[in-house]
């Protein structure tokens, strides 16, 4: 393990965080809040440890995937322990441990929440919530990557760990040039998505706090009703869109940007993506007027609850834990599946689940005629068999830690939806689950173990398993290895 | 497709199947009960379809897998058909539906009930519900082997459909003879199990059926509060300890016969199996007596449940429903598991667990070193990737099915609980599960699609889910690969 070049880097991403903090800080000023200080203390401490930490650069510059995955995970946790700070300084998350899972849920995009009353928070402070899903959501290292003057090869450790989804597709041959473009189109959307709230009557501060956390498929709302808080359709189908746009894998935006429309259109994983989408609102609008929720009723709030689970947002508009049991089911697959790779979107990513079931369609062909020669197609290419294998290994890592994770939070004596749901939800980047973590709870309710252990699910599901259990890892840190 | 060889095979299955009903019905002659004209009429039905059947023999003897696939899919399918004529015909099961789902649920050992009230059936009628059970569970088809003058290469597919758990280990060089090996290992272990019981007062008739259904891990038992019944420590003693010894791979005990100790104490998966036994049994006992429970009440029931639910036998000697959340969550997982391969029981198979948990490892160390070349070990020998690729797919079709049939099963309206816990019991071929379907419940709620759904999901999971999913897949019956 190269030590000084994981501090070096790290140290860069903590000094951003500390650059990015002025602007809630700025915030504060101008509500005239008294959250001022305590960002101030904040940034102070990022730059002295930040400026500490990239002092140790060291001759041998080369990094591996190793040491990228490890400064990828230790970013993200000290990224949080700074973050954190804020809410616990100012006292209005008297618990560091509740404003740890607040700031690991708003990096890692999740949106679970601790606090059950919104409105009680100081402007300044949501607008940090907010903005740490921002900036969690394409990722503070794709970011970096753009404004660091380093060689593609190093810096493509660090995307390979961070870019969300199996593949990592070059746009074009510059990593730099590419981290720009993909940022160029994530603040594009937000600016439009933020107008056109402003425009349906949605007051300026809400408007940009709910851009920043539909751009990052992160659901934090600025209202403990979350987006039902407006009732408002057009809000609601505006939101909804957007979050649908951020569910797609970026790459594709690039291709109509360089007017590649048929290629984008073409997306296998585009077609899955919509296809489940219509499907799942149809049934569960179906369910709900079976249950005799009036039509409006159904598709309006089916529209928008699938788009808001499969984006991973977790935004509600209803209370959806009273919907009947197809379709809270519904909601928890889309929680596993998520939707596409290379967007901001948690979960296993659609490109996975396609390349599992296709799997699973050849393995039975095989066993029908041991003499036939299959490969998994997916855009009409072959998938290469380790690839086909390392994401049935995924799935498998994915799922035994879901029921490590649910046997280590049922210790807190909550119920086993709760539980289990809660864990998915944070395992997928989601937000809300069902029961007492519905859209009408918060998980304020579990222990400081549950809440850790829910922290370590977040990070793990945003960053896609490797990183974090390799902190876990006695290989990562063996002499023989380094 | 060689359609007259399956049906000759099918017609071998069938008069067997008939020959078998005898013993129930000389139940019914001795204890004088009006079903014995259901048997009769059902032992004549097989007779004329048998032969039948039969008689379709081909010129072209040779079967490939696709052919083996389809005999197994097809005979428990008809044996259940048949297998459910006595309840109905004799009108006790007046719902064809519910005598089918019973049946099948007894050849795939799984033991879930649509019967509320036990006690109320003829004697006939649950000896031949427990022998079923004895039947399915070391498979029929093993047992046809060793009556059936084939070939090796013949039997072999068959084999390889029927032998439960990854790999066919073959005992001695000569199909038919490891069949008798097996099935004198099986019939030794029931009578021990019979007369056991039976010395510890339990009425003969019961000891009888309790033994068969322990042998084939099925559960099915002669009273409504299943083992709570006979508020017996010693039955729970016996009765636990032998649904562990059905858990084992039969090969082991082939072993210690021809004197082999240490080769199978060597054996991965039965220390795997004994280490979670004993945690699973200290982790439930703990909880409950967290909850106040006190303590000899703790360990007797977490003993008796978790070699229940892991054997996936079925039986209760308490109502877990009211455990607390862990215990449940522990026992949940069992159902994935199930225990080691090559034995009666349902489930993953742990050997399948293990691969899958060693990959994941793998994974991860590979990921941390991409140039470490890593194989997965199990008894210190290498697995070929392409077993590792297989299992993990098998997972993935496993987790796929289970959440396509909560998703059917949900149009049910039952709760979450119930709805999920009844798919994963019979996709292990468990029995019970929780809420409506726990120890105090049973499946009779169901509406009819949903027992059709779990029966297939039951006999998926005992037939390892290929030759179930080839009956409904067209590369089986496209003409292309005939």
């Amino acid at each position: 393990m190269n030590y000084r070049m994981i501090s070096h880097y790290i140290g860069r991403i903590l000094l951003v965080e500390g650059i990015l903090m002025f602007l809630p800080a700025i915030c504060a000023v101008i509500y005239g809040e008294d959250t001022l200080i305590s960002f101030a203390v904040t940034i102070a401490a990022l730059a002295v440890t930040g400026a500490i930490a990239i002092k140790q650069k060291s001759k041998k510059t080369n990094i591996y995937a190793k040491e990228g995955y490890a400064i990828v995970a230790l970013s993200w946790i000290l990224m949080s322990l700074f973050g954190a700070l804020p809410f616990f300084i100012s006292g209005y998350v008297p618990n560091f441990i509740d404003a740890f899972f607040e700031t690991v849920s708003g990096f890692t995009t999740t949106g679970a929440s601790i606090l059950n009353d919104v409105e009680a928070m100081p402007k300044s402070l949501l607008f940090w919530r907010s903005f740490i899903v921002w900036i969690g959501g394409m990722g503070v290292l794709v970011f970096m990557i753009a404004i660091m003057p380093k060689t593609e090869s190093n810096a493509m450790h660090v995307m390979r760990a961070e870019v969300p989804g199996p593949t990592v597709g070059k746009l074009v041959s510059k990593l730099r040039a590419t981290a720009r473009i993909l940022y160029g189109i994530y603040f594009a959307f937000t600016l439009i998505e933020a107008v056109l709230l402003l425009a349906g009557g949605m007051p300026l501060f809400d408007s940009i706090a709910n851009a920043l956390a539909t751009a990052g498929t992160g659901g934090f709302s600025v209202l403990s009703k979350s987006i039902e808080g407006y009732n408002s359709l057009y809000t609601e189908i505006v939101m909804g869109i957007f979050m649908l746009i951020f569910s797609i894998n970026f790459n594709l935006y690039y291709l109509v940007i360089i007017k590649q429309w048929k290629q984008a259109v073409k997306s296998e994983e585009l077609r899955w993506f919509i296809g489940i989408v219509f499907a799942s609102i149809i049934i569960i609008a179906l369910s709900l007027i079976n249950e005799n929720y009036n039509a409006s009723y159904s598709f309006r709030h089916a529209f928008f609850q699938v788009s808001s689970i499969i984006s991973t947002a977790g935004f509600s508009s209803t209370n959806f834990d009273t919907w009947p049991v197809i379709a809270k089911f519904i909601l928890i697959i889309l929680m596993f599946t998520g939707a596409c790779a290379g967007s901001t979107c948690g979960g296993m990513k659609l490109s996975r689940v396609i390349v599992l079931i296709k799997s699973g369609f050849r393995d039975i062909k095989k066993a029908v005629n041991p003499r036939s020669i299959e490969t998994v197609k997916v855009d009409k290419r072959s998938i290469d068999e380790p690839v086909v294998k390392s994401i049935s290994v995924f799935f498998s890592i994915y799922m035994i830690l879901t029921a490590i994770s649910i046997l280590l939070i049922s210790l807190n004596g909550k119920d086993l939806v709760t539980t289990s749901t809660a864990v998915i939800s944070c395992m997928g980047n989601i937000g809300p689950g069902l029961a007492e973590v519905g859209p009408y709870g918060s998980f304020a309710g579990f222990s400081n173990f549950s809440k850790l252990v829910l922290c370590f699910d977040m990070l793990a599901g945003r960053l896609e398993l490797i990183p974090m259990l390799m902190l876990f890892s006695p290989y990562a840190w063996a002499r023989k290895y380094s």
